[in-house]
């Protein structure tokens, strides 16, 4: 056994150990607990309120399954918000898209923010100091009632909602109806929402239900990002387009046509890879009738 | 933290503890250490060596990525051979399909084979009382070689090779020349060959190279068991058919044709997903120039 | 690392794996939950509410000083109880002392004493079946309000105060008060009370204090039994004798009169060394000034 | 569970987990791995080899246990010697004696004595820059054959011997004569010596009886130090004064005469209390034969 230092993650009756090289930060922000921590296997990782959120080695994976499916697929994105978006991936993988003129990053914990500038500063590789980027730290649901500005995409880059934690009010139908009301004619939205674990897709399967209350088309997609130990869901909800229509060769002509270069995981096949779920996670989504309201919240069980 | 009993696994700096309910069996046989437990999250497993192998939750989804794209390729398998089998569960899936005339298992442990029918004897469901199974308990090397038998499929289901493990010597080219020797002329083999995490697929894109030494159409696929922590790299070589041309709705009409019920995982969507890998994987066994050889053997590295 | 089944136990932001043989039992009473393990250093070990109360290798140790130095400094036991006391271990070593005729043992929980009757028979050795034990299952504190028999010694065989835990309101100065209104002229109680760990002693000299409302001659003495991990004290209160008054040669002399044979822990140079508290522990317990009572109770601190 | 970070240490199918709040130094040496870690239970801790050494909470009790009874005795110690002594605590210690004229501490691993002077600089308290302290970075059997000196007082501040391992070669009946030729007429040695753990005696037990080969007077004494997890052997051998025939009034007049002040663990009460042994580990050092030599040496055994 090598390592003699390690960072313990457990979620109901497992227990992941990972082997610690240097622990970077370890502190309380108002809103949630950051440990950014250097591990044998996955490099620098963020981490919060001991969930795994980013690591160096794959966040790679989840930002460019987040951000890219939903950009290509409007035709014109200039105008894209993200709900959340902590260490600045996000916004850096949105701001790859030339056509893209404003990207408004609305976060609640300064703190966190500050804390990721200052440790991972090339996590976002400068996005925070581009002319196109707005940031503001806030909740984003009292942001977008106040506000009457439309987006074209709303990219939501939150953690589980853990009860009293910073996204509870964040998966509801009158949030989704809210976003619905904020985006433009071909609007979209994605999302990551738990993990896609055979017998335990209880929580993506609502989530896309209640998101299927807001949007005419919804797609889950299955991303493997390794550090979190287990597959993990995303959702898009999209008011034209849907993801399943498109071939791998018209997903690669999209890239070459934006001009997105040295995307490590997204292509034309991934895409299709993705959106090809496994038969059980097919029937999950159609049996569930679960949704998610403001008055029947739902909580991620860890424990 | 509910539970109090705990199942290790570790590798690499990692430390993974698995709630346990109770523990059936943990004994040492003459090839390798087998434990048999109930886990909180995933029912009964089968560890050996003190690595995942199967979980009453979730080896459905490996056996069927194992079993049914070979035997669904090739047009008419009467004959398969598998390569280990152990808990014979590769059997009951092959043993689905009416087609097949007889099945030969060569595992060298039988002690594993009998603790597996008596702890686990739901999980074979019958299949080693089938008429159409044989069971032999001896090197599956030794027997090929011996041999002169042809088969339409051979599967490969195996631990992954550590030094002194049962499995060491069962990867390499010879090996796998061997095993196209003995194939009928469409005859195809499939394997799982270890994770495709990122920055980690060093043994999986070397064995694919290896069988590509071997065999004509060589494809990864990409399967995500939970149990394991980790996504897993199957490999399918096949000397006619290849499974990338075949459509979803292909795949449907030849389940249904072969008569194929009650599968939870595998289908024609299924199909598509597992063999559309990320970029960074396709890459990965593009630039791959090591080929394993009986001179020159490889390890699996988990410490 | 040899062992793959560990039984995880916690406190105050530390965590010990003990390695697993086999799990014998693993249930919920009424009261409390039980786990009897096999463990890799201490043999088969007895648990409740996850807290080891007695292994195979090293319980002669705990009972051994639980036990003898109240019965040998008592002139003359005759009727001895057991406030809990659960396996039955010190029940059988009280027995093996021959002037006592009867002892009476009071555990609020059957299943418990059921499940070790049956899985450690050998640790209470024939003590349940001697005509001189008594065992009955009820709460001990209304036994003693309802009684008016008087016994010589008064063992305390208790868990830890755990709120809603079974020995909850077994520590107060009313309870003390209790036992000392139910014992005889030279009557005397022991019990173990937590930690002597350095800057943790405080539940320990909070309960020494709360005695000492009750009992003239108040005494805490330290034990090591190894599988608990941490060093641990011990309290006798005595109505009369003081156990700092014996040398280690009448303790020697009084083992021989008695007759007790097989003693592999406790002697005269043991009792010396265990009433001999370092200097940082008898300054806590001088400074200590609460007093715990039935309206202040004190709850142990393991998480 | 409050920690997320922790210091994993192992020894026989045991695990312990330590929560950690900040790594201060995690590095190698030469001759061993240094990890400086601020731990939740007991502050800064010092691990040599992935075994605890010292702590902020507690390694007070191994250094007064360690130094005070051998300076005590001896009637007048002028000149002592440290072998090994790495963070300088058995430094300090010894410089409150201030009969002691000079103070030689040997250590083979300078660059772990840096990083404590630099990292743990209110251990040593000043005692590294006390005129009387000479400090050489060289191995202490070298130093001792080549040189002529003599001292009063020799402490043996090592690691346990591990192979390979820096303190291997330390432990011998060859080196036991060495130090007895190397102590002026009254001379006293001191070390600690492995656990004092029932049924797992025997690396102590061994030494001391490897002691005994040179020294007419023998004691083992027994230490509570948590943070080591399990109970600690010391042992003295002595030319001539006798641990055992000193009464706590006398250790008491012994520490007020030579002006020993702030003693937070050691007094009159606490030297009885740890050299009054429990039986059986009286007993383990009566029936044990094996004698450690340069041709016959032995292994601590964690694994």
């Amino acid at each position: 056994m090598p390592a003699s230092n390690y960072y313990l993650e457990h979620w109901m009756d497992e227990i992941h150990l990972h082997g610690v090289k240097k622990t970077v930060v370890s502190t309380q922000t108002k809103y949630q607990k950051i440990d950014i921590v250097d591990t044998s296997n996955y490099g620098r990782c963020l981490f919060l309120d001991e969930r795994m959120q980013s690591s160096e080695k794959d966040s790679f994976i989840y930002h460019e399954a987040l951000v890219h499916p939903p950009l290509l697929l409007h035709p014109d994105p200039k105008k894209v918000m993200i709900v959340g978006g902590g260490e600045g991936e996000t916004l850096r993988d949105i701001l790859k898209h030339k056509s893209v003129k404003q990207a408004v990053m609305v976060d609640i914990d300064k703190q966190l923010v500050d804390f990721c500038r200052k440790e991972l500063p090339e996590w976002a590789g400068g996005a925070f100091t581009d002319k196109r980027s707005k940031v503001l730290y806030m909740d984003a649901r009292t942001y977008l009632e106040k506000s009457k500005e439309k987006f074209d995409v709303i990219i939501i880059d939150l953690t589980e909602p853990i009860e009293g934690g910073p996204s509870f009010k964040l998966y509801t139908r009158e949030f989704y109806q809210l976003l619905h009301s904020r985006l433009t004619e071909h609007g979209i939205i994605t999302l990551q929402a738990g993990t896609t674990r055979v017998h335990d897709t209880d929580m993506l399967t609502s989530i896309a239900k209640t998101i299927a209350c807001a949007f005419p088309v919804v797609n889950i997609y299955q991303v493997i990002i390794p550090s979190f130990g287990l597959p993990w869901g995303f959702i898009m909800g999209s008011k034209t387009y849907d993801p399943l229509t498109y071939s791998p060769a018209q997903i690669d002509h999209l890239i070459r046509k934006r001009g997105l270069k040295k995307l490590e995981f997204y292509d034309g096949i991934t895409h299709l890879g993705m959106f090809c779920l496994p038969k059980f996670l097919r029937r999950d989504f159609e049996k569930q009738q679960r949704v998610i309201t403001d008055q029947k919240l739902m909580t991620a069980k860890f424990a």
